[in-house]
């Protein structure tokens, strides 16, 4: 960690910082510029609260070096690490394509939709039975009822299963029936609910947060890590910005940083990202391109009748043709579906 | 509603969707230019579903006139509300003060802080006994030991108290022992959360999201609202944008916004949305001068020793000096503390 | 244009304003809905100005329905469009690859970078001669002295040549020396200087603005287009969004909406965008992978030494390898070098 | 400056690299970690290339601790700045009134209304010659004539005059006719015309950026005053961000952050900050609280039929009574009109 000080800030208050910090079993090397005086701090910072820091009056600034985060760091796990769901595996070598519609609404939806995904290449099937919509008068999920019905479609056409999570109760109930949770944007930082999952056992994926930073994705990632479980993948859905052409922005740069700083699997999530139908296809190809570990794909047998999400969502013929039209770019990128 | 329909759409296509919007009870008026046919529906809008809308091949944009919340709408209430926690009125011709620490850390410091800012003239005192951190290694609250000691507090110095929930264990456990509920910028839009303490029955504070639109945020008000609810203020905490100067972008013409979409009342954090001391004192007068119901103001007794946002909190003495600073403002706008 | 009128409009409020549009020629179509009228005006909006009628008391909104460029618009121009720039063709079929330096440093430093990349396979080269940085202190390029060298440079090695203008001066002294000229992201709504550039005839790219939305940029396009130059490409180079992990965010989606809107061609800036060396290639191929017209890369032969943008610059055997590995991608989108 | 290198640098990199550093006449501090090592660099770092280090692969990144600007840094310049314009001071001690139409329209239009502002106590006549419009097909200012009709204006009335220039054409015909400056948000890093009006001598008015970073805005006032003209005020008008209730999103927090980053005057615009009428007054008052030096309004005798920006501008009536009703808050902050 490194301090900056106020400027003139006299020798004996820099001394008593020093002694401080040194008492608390770290090293400090002080740096005198004409107009700055800059502090490091060398040892284990965790037994160091910035906040503190920063609330010091002769402090101008601090500036952390080494991220908080450790199990999902790449620093102290270099090799990229992946993890089975049901016959699927994510990570190194595969391309994972998630599919299925934004909400379960029947069993007959949800059966022809698996039938059809699991056909054209699918590897998981989503499918949410717990929708947190904006208002509170849309459609909220099939909830339990709509979690036995992906159970069964998973069973039926041997397809492993994904599906949010949007509370502990939420949450008591999916471990019963699918193969691994989802946690959606809005939650990623309802830290409670992460805790939870961590302790559960069940592979995650976890979504970025709408205007979340990469080191608080990666943060929330390690909430999970920390309570016990290393199956987390990262999920890009699009970040908050001004531009409103597409529903959200597409950060694909992001999948090539954290491929610098975790050894997590990334999956890209172009329906959510973009909100446009015609866009899923280019884009999953450009996932496939920059080497992201799969895709998140919202199909449907009827987008004009979904309960939600039907513009950005893929006909069945569509799923299938993208799927295909997808798969010189994992040769190129030495991956396979 | 309004529908954009694609250039060239043939008059069949037109009619097709017209007769399904009209099958619905709904009335529909069309509006054929040279390039561009415009649809309006007129009726109750709840019985469509604009995701579907969207979905149709022929339809180019859905163009929402009316807002999805009632309860919290204005337009139906024109009235501005208000309600009373304890001993204190939060809403039309008072300013409230909420002032205490960012994290409650032991009986004496929030005993201290208490008696203080009761005395300098804050209306409620906060404090926090779960803490959302963005690191799963720092602090996270004394939890119910905490809130035990806020009621202790509230008790000894006749102040009611606010604090934040995380998750419904939280909540159940806060319902025993403070005045008022906070949901925090994290979980804005954890609807689950939401509707439990729509159902609690004590007022609440709900913090804007880190990249909410005012429209959002309505939205989420609605879900307390619509559970039985309406002792709702909103609290402006600064949005996430570019500009790292700040910890986060006041935006402080939400409020103006606000307070024409909402009859409800309207609380300013300078601390949070800043995160710099220097900058609590000018911008409570600045929340004066607009005419909002009030502020929520970090204060410690030794803020470089506190566990959490000690960077931004105000001194004691500095707290009861913002406060008779900012008494000539509230008369120019006729509030009272 | 729909206007949506303030609820309780009185009716003849309505009826006068409906007449003050009809006494210009349009027409217009009102729907009363219970709480809200809608106006809808028919013909040709030009002679209508939308700030009018966004100021009259009884318009709460105003609602665009047509874009103001028409020259730049896919509506009117439903075919991909291309040009000439010497012994190379942007558009159709191609994919550009420009490159080159940030800055003109000197006549060995580009005669070096000019040999390697035209062998490599870049199909212009671009390089710098007026630099728009940030602080008055910076190296701001050799001006006219650096246009000789580029002329050279493009003469010896058969290969046409890309400056920034950044103003008139800058502008009358670029047509006499190289085949393409770029408007960068600060001057996009340097809209003298896009007029000045429209009437010069040289073939023109268009830089994104730091924060510009899709639509201004189009409408930025349509000043040069509207001054006599339809030789325009678009080159999405990032916009500024919270995230601080890259320079700024790639809006890869951003090719794709331009796709649907304009005829023109499309260029991606994976150097600006990121700020970071490792990521170019695979941006490249991401670009290659959503059809985008092609790319624009910086390359140096000693990045270190660089007097500008030296982190974000291949090497000149990086920039050989990313035109080696682009290549299986450009054949999956029936595309050449 | 300070480098943070990569994990694993080897002894021999970091000592060639800390030569070269102190070939140039500058001294480093080097501080190693456990896991990284810190470079500090003593001395005048005019003579470094951040690019060059950034690019140096054994630098993870540069942090640099000291400000590239010099003239407008309140650290060499404790005192607040201020300046005369005709009758008028801008600064310390003066609440500067900028109003007048967004663009001049006719000779009538612009004696009705300055007679008006200056009546009810403005202190500048501000109108727009050259406006520059996102459209080409929207009106652009009646040029050299409206820099006429302003000096008549200002001359009638005996009020200082403002202009915004748009290009170095502008500037040549504008320092004939006007008292003062500005250069508009889209021009804020159109450094050439930065250059010309730092050397034309008249004061000017700087607004910020649309994304422009304080950082970026002072170095861009900065390139004003580095070619010898200091009687420079900076203008906040709202940033860019993902809100869209408002025009752009208020940064009142940014008048702060400048209070103490710079001694020159800050200005706010509530008009263009929000393009909502009924908020200037209350963000006139809040701009007052904070004591920034003064506030631009838009002003029109006729909203309806304005030609540009009608549904900002405030009538007559309604800004003599923002500028009786602000009185009393510059009572408090020691301020006159």
């Amino acid at each position: 960690m490194i301090l900056v000080l106020k400027p003139q800030t006299p020798a004996e208050e820099i001394e008593k910082l020093s002694k401080r910090i040194e008492s608390k079993g770290l090293s400090t090397n002080i740096s005198r510029g004409a107009e700055t005086t800059v502090v490091g701090i060398i040892g284990d910072k965790t037994v160091l609260d910035i906040d503190q820091l920063k609330a010091n009056p002769v402090v101008e600034k601090v500036i952390p070096v080494t991220e908080s985060y450790k199990l999902a760091n790449r620093k102290f796990h270099p090799k990229d690490s992946g993890f089975s769901v049901g016959n699927s595996w994510i990570g190194p070598g595969s391309f994972t394509i998630m599919a299925g519609p934004c909400a379960i609404e029947s069993h007959d939806q949800l059966f022809t939709i698996a039938e059809s995904v699991k056909k054209a290449g699918a590897t998981l099937l989503r499918g949410g039975a717990y929708k947190p919509r904006t208002s509170p008068y849309s459609f909220q999920g099939l909830e339990e009822e709509g979690l036995i019905i992906m159970k069964e479609a998973g069973a039926a056409f041997d397809i492993p299963t994904i599906c949010e999570v949007t509370s502990r109760h939420a949450l008591e109930a999916a471990v019963k029936y699918v193969d691994m949770l989802q946690i959606g944007a809005r939650n990623m930082q309802n830290f409670e609910l992460l805790k939870e999952v961590g302790k559960c056992g069940l592979p995650v994926m976890l979504k970025r947060g709408l205007a979340a930073t990469i080191d608080e994705w990666l943060n929330a990632a390690e909430y999970i890590c920390a309570n016990g479980n290393e199956k987390v993948c990262l999920c890009e859905r699009g970040i908050r910005t001004y531009e409103t052409a597409t529903r959200n922005t597409l950060d694909i740069s992001a999948v090539l940083v954290l491929k610098e700083k975790t050894h997590l699997p990334v999956i890209v999530d172009p329906s959510h990202a973009t909100g446009v139908r015609s866009f899923i296809k280019p884009l999953t190809k450009a996932a496939a391109a920059i080497d992201a570990d799969g895709v998140m794909i919202e199909v449907h047998n009827n987008p004009e009748a979904a309960l939600s999400d039907g513009p950005q969502s893929l006909t069945l013929p569509q799923f299938e043709e993208c799927v295909q039209e997808v798969g010189p770019y994992l040769e190129l990128v030495n991956r396979k579906i």
